[in-house]
Parts: C-alpha cells; structure tokens; sequence
C-alpha cells in the first residue's frame, strides 16, 4: 500500500509537471512608459495592458508599469529596454530621431498617413516588417502602441493670413515639423511641457502645438490663446510599445500570445479614449470659451509647407538608404489607400457637411 | 531518506494542484458565423480568434468555428446562440430587426456615426449598456464584431440624376436602407447573393448594393455595371460577436479575460483588412476597368435620402421606447463627435485634396 501511494503521488506530481508551461512559470517583468503614470490617455493603454495580462495569466505574469515620475528618463525608454532595466517600454518612435532617422516613420510624419491608412499599411502593406528591420539593430521588438489620430495644428495669439506671418514668429514644435517651419522662417524652439503655459501667456513664444483637446485641455491653452490650428504636421501620432529581444524570447509561448494579443487590444482602445476624449474636451472648451476660433492655414501656407516637408524627406533619403526605403513604401502606400479614403470615409463625411451647409 | 523524499514528492503534488484554474480545466466550444468559411475579411476575424485562445491558453480553451456551409443556418446564429447549441456566434445585430427593431443601431443605420465615432459610443459613449440592455432579453452577450467602415452605395446601369431617376428602380437593397428607397419609390427587392450578378447581368435589376472593393471584386460587379456610388445607407457596418451567457459565466475568469482580450483585437483587424483589401481592390477595378465612374448621388436625392431616414426613425421611435432611447443616445453622441471629427480626420484630408486640386 505504501509502495502504491508512493508510485501513485509520484505520478501525480508528473502528469502536473508536464502540464502547460502556463500554470507553473511566474513571470515578473516591468514597463517604462515616457510618461507620468497619470498622464491619460497615454498611460491608460501600459496600464490597462499589465491588468490584462496578469487576469489572462491568472496571477502568473504580471507586468510592473513605472512612469517617468520614477525612472526620471522619459527619453531613456529605447536604451533602458534594449538594456534589459525592464523587459518592456512604452514610447513613440520619432523620439530616436536622434538614433535613427528612419524610426520617424513608426510614429508620423508631417503631411503623411491618417490613422486608417497607417495601420493598414503596418499591417498589410510592409509596416511592420520594415519597422522590426529598423529595430533590429537595437535588439528590440517595436509594436504600435495607441494612435491619437490627427493632431491639431496648435494654439496661436495670432491669426496667420499668410507666409509672411510665419517669418520671426516664435512657436514651439518639436520634430519633423519644427524642421519645416524653420525652413519657412519660424523662429523654432523646444520647452519643456511645465512651462509652456506661462511662455504662451507672457508672450515668450507665440505659438504651440500639443496633441489635442482630450489633452490640450488640461493644460489650459484655449484660456488665453484664441486661434485653435487645424493639423498638418502629426496625422496619425501612432505610440509604441518596446520589448528586450531575449526577454520575449524566454517566454513561454502562451504569454508570448497573451502580449501580441493585449497590445493590439489597448492599442485600438487608447485611440477610442483619445477621440471620445477630444470629442468631449472639444465641446467643453467651446461651450466655456466660445471665443475660440479653428483656422486652417492658407492654401498658400499650407502649400509651402507640403513642399518644404518633401524637400525635407528626399534630402534624408539621398543621404539614408533605409529612409529612403520606407519613404518609397510610405508614398507608395499612401497614394493607394487614399484614393479609398476619398471615395469612402471622406465622401461620407463631406456629404453629410454639404447637406448641413 | 525514504519518508522525507515521499513527503516532497506529496507537497510538490499539492503546490501544483493549487495552481491556477487555466492549466487543468479543458474548455471546448463551438462557434456559428452566419458566413461561409471562405468570406475574408468576415470569417478571418472568428477563424483569428479561435487560434489566438488555443494559444494563449496552450490548447486547453479551444473554439472549432462553423461556417454557415456546415451549419446550413445563416440568420440562425441568435437562436443558436442563445439555445446553446453553439456557445458563440459571428454575425450582425441588423440581422436580429425582426426579433427587435432596436438591434439595427449595434451596427450602422443610414447616415449614422462613422466607425471611429461608433466605436467612440460604444465604449464612452454608453453603448456598450445600451446593447447589453437590448440582448438581455435573449440571454447572450453582445460584443462588437469587426467594423467595414463606409460601405460603398452600390453598383448602378444608369447614372441617378435627380430624384425622377429612382422611380421604379428595380434595386437590391436590404434593412433600413430598403425602407428609405421604398420611400422614394424604388422598387426595392432582396435576391439571393449568388444570383446577384445575373440580375444585374440580365437586367432582373437595375442596380444593387453589397459592401466595398474588398469583397465586391470578387462578385465581378465592376465587370457589368458603369456607376460605383458613394456611400450613405451603412457608414459604419459593426459585426457582431455573440455568447451564450450561462456558457459565460461558467468560463475561469482567465478564459474569460483571454475571450474578450481577443475579441477586441481581432475586431481591430478585421476594420484593417477590410481597408487594405478595399484600397487593393480598387486599385485593381480601376486599372482593369478604366470606365467605371465613382459617383456620389447628388444633394437633391442625398437630402431627400436624410429626410426619408429621420421620418423612419421617428415613427419607430414613437412606437418603441427602447428604440427611442438608443435613438436619442445616437444623436447627441453624433453630434459631439461629428464636431471632432470635421476638425480633425475630415478636415486633413480635405485639406490634402484642396492642395491637389
């Protein structure tokens, strides 16, 4: 009887140990996001997404997310999770501008993709190949984190009737586009977040960009700034979700699919926070400053801007092969899939607003 | 030696009894689409699902999808669901108007919210209550399923220049948009898809409508009919996932995390496939058939359409309260949001086409 029990506990214990990986590897992992834990809708998808992996896990994986309130490197996020600090991170890919050229292409650039049309061409027109391509070269994995759709163009004291208005004006806008308001005479400069309101307000610059009203309208912008610029420069503002090469490639098979599934399922929510967030913020600020006034620069503006940032993209791709090769299945793609735009979500809607002219 | 290796072997045992629900418990359902296996993008998303599950849970929560070439019961999917024959359904909540008129808003109506701003709805908007609500009554639960987007307004022999072009019109064109065209006095009919292209072929039709480039190019339309039009009758064309809610709530709370995790996800595919395959297509339709004209009817019949639509819903509605509910929550989320969008995603690629012109 003894022998039996033995011999039958020693089964047990077997026929459990060759049960799934899932039930017996812990995981303990952490995630670096560029922002602070508070700020929504961004931090919203890293959160949400460690929540759901650790229910989907029952327990067993879960995903520790620091803000940039404690890691105190909100551009650190690349080199922290290519160093294995954390196995994840959460950012936006034209922050390795600096790095990298081409991983502007990963997030947005000015006058290109609109969210549709950028997650089609990830997904189904090359995106994603060419975006691992570039990313291999750090031994990390980049997977789209959340887009904010189209930006607005900013907040400006004055209204810009023409080109002439942009010569020596001051505005702060990072990036691609400050590159190419520079070329169009903008006096560009960078400031930190915390003291944009006050630079507006006491006139040390003219002008900003932020995101749009789901954000914007916590930092007070429409209180003293009265034209509100519809966007050009940041049409699909697509974030990024980072992760250390070996680390996912030690993990278990099941939570490799748990975390290319939760990211993909946060991903297409912060885009839905973030409209429902400026649809509600929009009507807010309009309600409360009913002065607020949208503009969409001059045709001759915005002309010159389109040339200036193609200009731009063919100087970077005389100089970078692989700009150069993302650029041609950019334009390429672009070119196809708005002629489905047009006849499509935007005949749709232009229907509607000729009907309620 | 002996009595000390039998007790390890015994708490081994036990640690690994007490570990989480997922690895032990074998789940296996079934699931009904009210398509064939073969109607990409439609059954890629439940096909998608199933396998992403058999990963996430190592095979241990498995879904075997039906087609309706097995099931023989297209329509059938709410009935199937909710008698549990099968656990889970793929279809669409406009299938459900004759059961209760109110499901028709839990996937697109004529002139209703485009997807971003449906998806806004559903998830911040109170939809997701809404729809709920309206299922209760057949004890399954209802998730979004995978949007279309626009979907084009269909395929016409001749051009429709006024609204004296649609008297009489032999038209194939289901639901509510049905109803709108009988008020304007096309003779609406309903023929089944496979006989669709030799109505219009033989002229037992005039024209007809199904749902955009992607799945229209291979029911060979653009082959035999001159006018594609642009769309009005089904902006935002939500499929629908559906789950017997007893089989529900007797899931481990991980199956049930994993379910809806890649429920969302494999929604978010399917509005991208559906995107890419319709800029494919199109591309494809217009090189091979450079004659085919894209036509949007003009303001006249669009504003006949609108008034013809408002006087429907308003009759529904003074017959059903849940109706009007829905209605009412519709139409003031839309207009929120419609004033996001104008500014926003409209208002970029107008500004786009306007540098083309």
């Amino acid at each position: 009887m003894r022998l039996v029990y033995r011999i039958s506990t020693a089964l047990v214990a077997l026929v459990l140990i060759a049960a799934p990986a899932l039930a017996v590897e812990k995981v303990r992992w952490k995630m670096a996001m560029s922002w602070s834990s508070t700020l929504t809708p961004f931090a919203t998808a890293p959160i949400e997404l460690a929540k759901i992996i650790e229910e989907m896990s029952g327990g067993d994986f879960t995903i520790r997310v620091e803000g940039a309130e404690k890691h105190k490197a909100a551009l650190g996020i690349l080199d922290m999770t290519k160093g294995g600090q954390y196995e994840m991170g959460h950012s936006a890919s034209y922050y390795w501008k600096g790095k990298d050229i081409t991983t502007v292409f990963f997030c947005t650039v000015p006058f290109g993709m609109n969210a549709d049309e950028q997650n089609a061409w990830f997904y189904k027109g090359g995106g994603m190949e060419l975006m691992q391509k570039t990313y291999d070269k750090f031994d990390v994995l980049s997977f789209p984190g959340g887009n904010t759709g189209v930006q607005m163009g900013g907040w400006f004291q004055k209204e810009i009737k023409g080109l002439d208005d942009l010569k020596g004006l001051k505005m702060r806008i990072p990036g691609l586009a400050g590159e190419v308001f520079a070329k169009l005479g903008v006096n560009v400069t960078n400031i930190a977040p915390g003291e944009l309101y006050t630079s507006l307000d006491r006139g040390t610059i003219d002008a900003l960009e932020w995101v749009g009203p789901a954000m914007d309208i916590k930092m007070g912008f429409h209180k003293i700034a009265p034209f509100y610029y519809t966007g050009w420069h940041e049409p699909a503002t697509e974030l990024q979700f980072l992760i250390n090469k070996k680390a996912y490639d030690k993990l278990p098979k099941e939570y490799q699919a748990m975390l290319v599934t939760a990211m993909k399922a946060v991903t297409a929510d912060l885009f839905i926070d973030n409209f429902a967030g400026s649809a509600d913020a929009w009507e807010q600020m309009k309600t409360e400053f009913p002065n607020i006034q949208v503009k969409t620069f001059p045709k001759e503006v915005m002309q010159a801007m389109k040339t200036a940032s193609d200009e731009l993209y063919d100087e970077y791709a005389a100089k970078d092969a692989s700009f150069k090769e993302v650029l041609d299945s950019q334009r390429a793609y672009t070119k196809k899939a708005r002629a489905w735009t047009n006849i499509s979500e935007y005949n749709y809607i232009k229907t509607l607003e000729e009907l309620a002219d």
